[in-house]
């Protein structure tokens, strides 16, 4: 095996959503194999379910060792979780079974990358209702990964294009968020906004930080947290040595990013963050109803493994019909091959 | 002159500003003419001195009323406030005369549009220091519209593309935007959307309303305003006829918009709404550090009177160097017109 490609193991993500869909298309593109070992990870029998309903020849290897891959072309290796019965999966449902395939593939993918087996993840979508009829309460990969890998300090980075944005909080209220913008989270979150852009090859990155209040609050007419919290930690910052600017009104700092003014952004709260990366990154087809593109990837940062992951959800609604787009798989192992070289 | 066409009083904004660049350039493009009967509104020496640092060469009709306007391409006419004196006037300069002479073109526009002199206001950018430098204290031009035309129910309307925004709050802290998402308040930004659709030709829109909290709540996980103020609006909403869809989640409803999905967004907060706005029409360019166009439109909807609007600022740091966009402002006009033409 040539030593600059890394080994990845990729998760077909909930068995009952477009995750197996794209998987294999993935896997079924030479260019895949042309940049890395890819392993899937998952159940082989859902694996020849899917090929069936979607038409396509492959010949599967399934392993009980990564060293078992052959990772050739036309070749699906999967590392299989061999579950004893899978006859009653139905796409598009939300079941315990589902939920469970799903957690067990994260997690087996997971300890073969902290036993040194594989270079890094890749995770398709999984499902949160699925996972709690399944009784594994988590709100999503992030809180698995931390649990798994014994991480305390973890953020997730979202990344597409030009935009490379982290989060000073993600899944609370609003308000409650507005509360989290505190000094030490937010030079936290720069610290490690700085180290995942140079992980991902950025020499010096530029940071933006935003406001919190609409102009940052303009000079302090709407809010005060410009000046007693974020003000601060860029200050602390730049003294630290970090090459970062803010608080920056939040309404122009994305197009700025998109423009190539910041290779890092540090958002205040969930949809700060969100909103330009999907308004960017996903593209709605009017005519189908559907998302007809979708481009980012969202990446763990603070763990001691690799984890890239496809941004978008599990698409139920569209499960099964083989019309679900793999480019944000593509991109999400785009970026894992990009983290291990830049480790 | 043909009855189709409406007058349409411009505004050149701060005369320290891009603003006179962006509407000489409008006013020198024949596309403008063939559209509309446009008046120019400010300082004819503003003008003669703004065309002269340009380089460009135009008649100019000083006109002391409307009906003395010629509309012939090549020809400026100007709506003259004959101030005394500007040559202490300098550019990118935040001073009480630009202040000043920026404040009375915005009120003489609106006076002519009350006094049914012309169909519609179009401005250019204002700075809220200059009008404060000049005793004149309001944060922009929608409270010196809502003020001059006695108008008590007023909102914001930014356009671009597909994209249609109105905002619940907007120059408010974060926090006061959490507590300003009421019932009534989102029923109101409701209706006011609605017609505008309708005013800019869209028959029967579609309106999305976002969540304010992540994921609109995830059912609750996150935030009660979904079910206790927003939820119930949209369900007064659909009882009352209007085509209404939400609480969506914020980070998607955007790029679902984007898509055609809705013709109208209901943004919760100024940051909602301004970021997918600005991400789409503002494009940064790296090279220059500066934006290279901006296609923003700011409509003041609720006013006895047509006013529509450039979204972007006085750019101070490149006034005067010839390199402005007038593509919000040409777009503005169209705007103008649409609303001229469905009232």
């Amino acid at each position: 095996m040539a030593k600059n490609k890394p080994v990845l193991g990729i998760t077909m993500g909930d068995p009952a959503s477009i995750g197996p869909e794209i998987a294999i298309k993935t896997l079924l593109n030479k260019e895949t194999y042309e940049k890395c070992y890819p392993l899937l990870v998952g159940d082989a029998g859902v694996l020849e379910n899917s090929l069936k309903k979607m038409g396509k020849k492959a010949k599967i290897n399934k392993v009980d060792a990564v060293d078992k891959a052959k990772y050739e072309f036309g070749t699906i290796d999967i590392y299989d979780l061999e579950y004893p019965d899978i006859s009653n999966l139905e796409m598009g449902e939300i079941t315990a079974l589902a939920g469970d395939i799903a957690f067990k593939t994260v997690t087996t993918n997971i300890q073969l990358a902290l036993d040194g087996k594989i270079d890094g993840t890749v995770t398709g979508p999984i499902n949160k209702e699925s996972l709690h009829k399944a009784g594994h309460y988590y709100s999503g990969h992030t809180e698995i990964y931390a649990e798994y890998t014994d991480t305390k300090k973890y953020a997730m980075l979202l990344v597409e294009d030009n935009l490379r944005v982290i989060h000073v909080s993600t899944h609370v209220s609003l308000r409650e968020a507005c509360d989290l913008v505190k000094k030490e989270r937010i030079l936290d979150t720069i610290e490690l906004i700085d180290d995942a852009c140079r992980k991902l090859g950025v020499e010096n990155p530029k940071i933006g930080v935003a406001g919190l209040n609409p102009h940052a609050s303009d000079g302090g007419l709407f809010g005060w947290e410009e000046e007693k919290e974020i003000d601060p930690a860029v200050q602390t910052a730049l003294k630290k040595g970090y090459n970062v600017e803010g608080p920056v009104p939040p309404d122009t700092m994305f197009s700025k990013a998109m423009g190539g003014v910041y290779d890092g952004c540090v958002a205040m709260y969930h949809d700060q963050g969100h909103i330009p990366f999907k308004v960017v990154g996903f593209n709605w087809d009017r005519e189908k109803g559907q998302m007809k593109s979708v481009r980012g990837v969202n990446i763990t940062l603070g763990l001691p493994i690799i984890r890239t992951s496809v941004d978008h959800g599990t698409a139920m609604e569209i499960a099964g019909q083989g019309i679900a787009s793999p480019d944000a798989m593509s991109l999400a192992i785009d970026y894992a091959i990009r983290l291990h070289k830049h480790r």
